[in-house]
């Protein structure tokens, strides 16, 4: 079993279409690779793969990604797809965009809280994903399913906020609001754990993360106030719902003492610093013992 | 002014995520570039830009398009855009998907028809386009509009059919429905048309683009059973709403006598052969006077 990121950018990805400072600036430069935005697929040649979240990049993610693109002389004929399912932890854009790119008559499941779910149905757009090929399961978080063989999923939730276009309604408070989820992902020989937003990190979150061998964390932003300070924008990462990385409470602070195998951050936002292993930030993060997610990584499970 | 082919792929794109057969084999292989779903931007460094239609990929055309980037030492600050406005001529999934990318408290305007402007309203995903930043205009068929100095553009119906996921409610028959149509784009210097559906060549059509310098127009199918003679589907281009290029009726026929300055196919399927120009197919439409689009063409208008 392998993990691959396909993207591990936050939301806009980098660089990210309006803006021209921050990170995205040497990508527009052509310095550095562009990154897609944040989602991971999880699975094997023979039994297929799970794609977690599907960002509004996933078009592009399939065709950089020689594991999901389909086959030739394959019995379903020539149209088929190694993609077996997508789980959508929530009903932010960020998450569920990409499904518009799986219309096409072909078979796989969605998984996702039956909250998600409901809000895919509430929008006639997502009915492009034809009801006799596309098959809705709920999956609710502490629910665990085997999508493929040898591949068990979990998912559990998070305190984080509400999506951003539910704000109105729902207000900015973070808290355990049930639309946050954290992925753990079990084969027979390890645990990783996907957390691609995370408010606060409590004592039942970190002796989850105590058992697992690799973490993928929420890599938003390297300091609270970075997007002011660049010129990006008002909120703070604690706005957004993402602990910074630099925080106390935040993750290189709180999991220092995990003994984790492998240990990177995941969904970084176009304002972060350790996009650049130049950076100090960079070295910062190495010397706790962190590494970033880019596109195209892969993990052994 | 200039027209920059953003993509010119039908929907699904070039290849098709779950297709190994048809014209996507050549790609994934790496033998012919992957081309991006049909959409144009018109305008200039002056002005700015018009993207006419909102394409799944438009992240992607964006960082392929430098003309659509932003720039360092803009007035407005390190966020900001060329891009003033997007046409959505209707709701389909091609073409208003892309909107989804264009989040990020960025100021531009929709263009669109009332009814097409409604559905993006009933789909509360699309509510993270902030109305504080972006205004939506109702645009109806034979209404001029100047988005930009310089550019005149105007909505015409062309015969057609429902979009896919309103077949349910709506049928399958095509004819003047008001869902689809043709862009007509006027400069000081000339008229381009933009027409990436059309299910019938009326004497209204003829006339419009008998007066027109440019022609974008529906190059789904070759022949109307492609899809079913690769394995790649039932449906017809009939069916789907679009007129097949060698047709009786198609545009190779129709159109021959019209004595426009360049006539290009556009929202090219891949199951078209057209897309290979060492086809005896592409070899027809040349000698008819044609020519294919494809990602990054520009044309000056």
């Amino acid at each position: 079993m392998e993990l691959i990121v396909l993207g591990s950018a936050a939301g806009g990805g980098l660089p990210q279409w309006n803006c021209a400072g921050g990170q995205s600036a040497q990508v527009w430069s052509h310095s550095r690779p562009a990154q897609t935005q944040a989602s991971v697929a999880v699975g094997n040649r023979d039994s297929g793969y799970i794609v977690i979240n599907a960002s509004p990049d996933l078009r592009q993610q399939i065709l950089q990604t020689p594991q999901l693109q389909p086959t030739r002389d394959h019995p379903d004929g020539v149209r088929n797809s190694p993609i077996k399912g997508v789980i959508v932890t929530n009903a932010d854009v960020d998450n569920v965009a990409g499904l518009l790119n799986l219309r096409e008559k072909q078979k796989f499941d969605i998984y996702g809280p039956t909250k998600v779910l409901e809000i895919l149905a509430d929008n006639t757009i997502f009915s492009v994903l034809d009801p006799d090929y596309v098959t809705q399961r709920s999956l609710e978080t502490g629910e665990a399913i085997q999508p493929i063989p040898g591949l068990e999923i979990e998912l559990f939730t998070v305190a984080g906020k509400a999506p951003l276009y539910l704000e109105d309604s729902l207000g900015i408070e973070t808290g355990d609001l049930g639309f946050t989820s954290g992925v753990e992902v079990r084969t027979e020989h390890s645990k990783t754990l996907v957390i691609s937003s995370c408010a606060a990190i409590d004592q039942k979150l970190l002796e989850r993360i105590e058992t697992a061998e690799h973490l993928l964390f929420d890599g938003t932003v390297f300091e609270d106030n970075e997007m002011q300070l660049l010129g990006l924008g008002n909120k703070t990462g604690q706005r957004m719902g993402h602990l910074p990385i630099t925080g106390s409470d935040g993750p290189m602070a709180r999991l220092a003492d995990c003994a984790l195998k492998t240990k990177r951050f995941f969904h970084i936002n176009n304002s972060n610093p350790i996009w650049d292993n130049q950076s100090e930030a960079y070295q910062t993060i190495q010397t706790a013992g962190w590494d970033i997610c880019h596109d195209g990584m892969v993990l052994t499970l």
